[in-house]
């Protein structure tokens, strides 16, 4: 691997890892995550959204700006009212993470599982041999 | 509904959305996501962890314990050893959360776009009508 190939990876990587930061972080907060469902049935105001979850603007304006950060939210002013609407950011790399944790957290208590069946086998044929 | 149900359903949806916040918090750290690709390998003690992972043992215990509580990570002390392995928490509820904010995104997604082939075929046909 040449020098700038392996700098690009590690780029990658390191930035790969930066998104899944702050995309957990961003979905780590009951009032965010419940933003981002309202979003998925219409666009709202910030206010209207201050309003539904019994906030101040400026802790609506808070969480918006995570969401925002995450790409999660996009956010548009037209004159007074800032609007938000669900961001493009479709939360492929986080469900990819978590389903191959679960594919090898599968593997790893199949093989736990395995090696207990080993030993009652092995414990059975060593009373057995005992026996006779 | 009865008030014991309906009690039941509210305590049930805090606990859900108290776990949410825990374990997507849990796995907005690089270094307690390399945790658990590591434990879904073998066991670790903390004190292999914290080499590994470049990382003061204090440093390393504060984000086992962040792992612990979210149900990720159970440790067990024999003699002066803590040892590290895969909790229980199969993500089930997180992924389950992600897969449907993917589902409702495209849904969403989907009825933008036939607003605008709409809206296009109605420009067509205006135009069109113009003409005649």
């Amino acid at each position: 691997m040449q020098i700038t190939d392996a700098r690009h990876t590690v780029n990658h990587m390191v930035h790969h890892q930066a998104r899944l930061d702050t995309t957990f972080a961003a979905l780590a907060d009951v009032t965010r995550r419940g933003v981002l469902e309202q979003l998925r049935h219409a666009d709202a105001s910030i206010s209207d959204l201050a309003q539904r979850f019994e906030m101040t603007l400026t802790g609506m304006k808070k969480h918006v700006t995570v969401l925002e950060r995450a790409g999660l939210v996009i956010t548009e002013k037209v004159g007074r009212v800032r609007t938000c609407r669900l961001g493009t950011h479709q939360l492929e790399e986080e469900a990819a993470w978590i389903a191959r944790h679960q594919e090898l957290w599968s593997a790893r208590f199949d093989a736990l599982d395995e090696m207990v069946e080993h030993l009652k086998h092995k414990e059975k044929t060593d009373v057995r041999n005992k026996r006779t």
